[in-house]
């Protein structure tokens, strides 16, 4: 089955290989089967040891057999698997009415003040639709729009979405997903690319003015630099900040917009603030959010400076029949409640500050652990053949996820060489579960790093 | 306020007018102040005064005075508002656990089998998505793929969706939105454009043909036919059946592929069929469907023949974070159960014939209604202001919707001269929904048609 694989998809970070199929348990291999015979392109399952869950609760999972796992990686269950107050709120809108949005409801305003209320003011409309993917498209749709212009930056292995156009700026998709003609790519802001004498600013303008330059060259002038706010995909950098000024200030000068993405840092992922921006002291043009708004049900946002987004409102129809819709409207409001009623950012950063901390101490000695890094909930642990030279090392990566998922405890891979451990749990992840994950992540430790 | 709308706004069918505001009841008008301040684009609202329900069931909704209107246009609660059966099925999976399709999970694999056992055995791989446009998104990028082509041909005022992609080749949503140099149109099946001694099928295919060599002059070669099987936005045109072979084999001899959307004909809509292509006795490369999949839970859904979907599984990385994960797969799921339980296309076809019978003998001898036409429960009624010249009536059509609403119905309106009523309600619409109907409808005609 694999060998028919695209490089493209065989480098999947922690993809399940259909190849050692026969190797799995019964029941699994049934399912994995019958999976396989019906499902189209899309499909990828995880862990050499693919897992099965029947019931949830905080950040953890229980399988058919009662074992409880601990979920350090799924991003969505933002306030906890199953969290009650979500689960009350969306049936009772359930069993009330779900309606779309070209009727009134006040639900739907009073969401949208709410959810504004923690942005800066110049961010001040909201556009509802289902998914990251599809936020990410209406941002670019209102950036060509505003500007005119076609050409858009990302950084070199980032993640948007998977919408054509979205996909055509999202290298990390590799090389079966061609991007556009107008797309450059620019280094994360990963420090050690930085030239010495120089900073981590200087060398993220340079990077977005090169840009920029190459592609009015090719006679692109630009309509968005695109950033994730955690370079999720890239390898997750979320420190120093700072230099992100600079390179919206190149962006501003070309008559380009700057596009916050903050389907991965928003929502207090980062700990230090509800949006990974903030942390910058950027306002940006337009902000897009998905996976945790809604705590698993399909919902996503676009936020926009109304002077960007108001002619193409004007001019464009544009209605999205579930996004703002009651049910998905319920659920977001029901994770805002919870962010509020269980204190969600403060316990973000206290517990995300004690796991990078506890991770350091355990991998400091190590010479295949290059760096541990990251920001509240949001931890990489970057894993090398060596730690001068930084070759990647992806079969420890691969070997650590699994022997952690043997001892039922849950995180990925990332980055371009699948080489970076992918530590991002529910927020509701607590001191608890900050304790186990810790001892269970020494004991592979000793194995393996 | 409307000044400053483009034309492609203002020609919204039953579109709200802001500028009327100040004639509404005080706290609708500050909802909708409300609403305008911090919503962005895609916000339309409709009926000259809007309305806002706080409950529902079957085919009714209730507003906040608890005036019960009988809702004969939303297509998304198709089992009925607040279906109960829905509602309990997506409660207990909430409260079990929600999760992505990276984790085998049988209900994903029983409702694939499921879903696909309603189609011909050439249709045999699902992809799960969130949206209608997501699907037609997908759908598109595969096709591209398989084909190797650009070229797309769609009807002339067709509606396939709102990202970039679906966009460039959805001509409804009017000149704010370009299409693509690679998008041609061509008429929808109309028999009344037939020319004399000609047929349906050899006009349909002449207008295929003929795009085809159009995209070819200009360096495109095809890469897919898209078609709504009900041409909603076109007016709406079911019958009759069977000119649909002839367009795909053109498509075919091309080389290109032909996707069947769905999202408005699909899940029984038009009474005859699960699908509407299964009408035509075609068997598409690529169907999708959407709104009503998961009764307001959003869904969406793209069928392949695995030649055509094969090789970009192996070569895409394709993920969807929400699209099969387990809330929305219970709501999809518990659909077909109701669709079984309560037999729910034989009651579509039964109640969608009276309802047109009854609706063709109320309008029988008016000066302006073109004809009643329609399927099941999509029914469209073409307003004119004179039968012979067919002009459109648009401002007849809106007071026809607009004293419907006033007397507690709801459809609205639909065709490039917004002058075809759109009658699409719940398919739970039962026989006395159809007297009441009819009825109500008796007398706005009285005064009217």
């Amino acid at each position: 089955m694999t060998s028919t694989l695209s490089r493209a998809i065989a480098n999947y970070p922690n993809r399940f290989d259909p190849a050692v199929l026969d190797a799995l348990p019964d029941r699994l291999q049934d399912t994995i089967r019958r999976r396989t015979e019906v499902l189209g392109p899309g499909y990828t399952l995880i862990y050499r040891t693919p897992v099965e869950f029947v019931s949830g609760h905080g950040a953890h999972l229980v399988d058919r057999d009662g074992n409880d796992y601990l979920d350090a990686y799924n991003n969505v269950p933002c306030v906890g698997h199953a969290h009650p107050h979500v689960v009350e709120a969306v049936t009772r809108q359930m069993s009330a009415v779900n309606i779309n949005t070209r009727y009134v409801q006040d639900s739907l305003v009073d969401y949208a003040e709410r959810l504004l209320a923690t942005f800066p003011a110049e961010l001040s409309k909201l556009s509802i639709a289902c998914s990251g993917s599809e936020a990410n498209d209406l941002a670019m749709r209102v950036a060509r729009f505003h500007t005119g212009a076609e050409g858009i930056i990302v950084t070199r292995w980032a993640y948007h979405g998977i919408t054509r156009e979205v996909a055509s700026f999202s290298p990390t998709l590799g090389a079966g997903s061609p991007l556009g003609p107008n797309v450059r790519l620019i280094d994360p802001p990963d420090p050690r690319l930085v030239a010495p004498g120089s900073t981590l600013a200087d060398h993220m303008r340079a990077q977005v003015r090169g840009a920029i330059d190459d592609l009015e060259r090719h006679g692109y002038r630009l309509a968005a630099l695109v950033t994730d706010g955690a370079y999720s995909s890239d390898g997750i950098f979320t420190d120093p900040v700072g230099y992100l000024k600079a390179m919206v200030e190149e962006v501003h000068k070309a008559g380009g917009v700057y596009i916050a993405d903050e389907v991965q840092s928003g929502f207090a992922r980062l700990g230090e603030s509800m949006w990974g921006f903030a942390r910058h002291g950027v306002v940006p043009d337009i902000v897009t959010m998905g996976k945790p708004m809604g705590n698993g049900l399909p919902v996503s946002g676009v936020v926009f400076r109304p002077e960007v987004s108001d002619e193409f409102g004007r001019n464009v129809r544009y209605f999205n029949t579930f996004g703002g819709s009651s049910i998905p409207v319920a659920a977001a409001a029901a994770v805002l409640d919870v962010f509020e009623q269980e204190n969600v950012q403060q316990c973000v950063l206290e517990n995300g500050t004690a796991l990078r901390a506890g991770l350091e101490e355990i991998t400091r000695e190590s010479p295949y652990v290059a760096e541990v890094r990251g920001s509240g909930l949001y931890v990489g642990i970057e894993l090398v053949k060596d730690r001068e030279t930084r070759e990647p090392d992806r079969a420890l990566a691969e070997d650590v996820i699994n022997d952690l998922r043997d001892r039922r405890v849950l995180i990925s891979g990332t980055a371009r060489g699948a080489n970076v451990l992918k530590i991002r749990p529910p927020l509701a992840f607590d001191a608890a579960d900050v304790t186990r994950f810790l001892e269970t992540f020494a004991q592979v430790a000793q194995d393996r790093l």
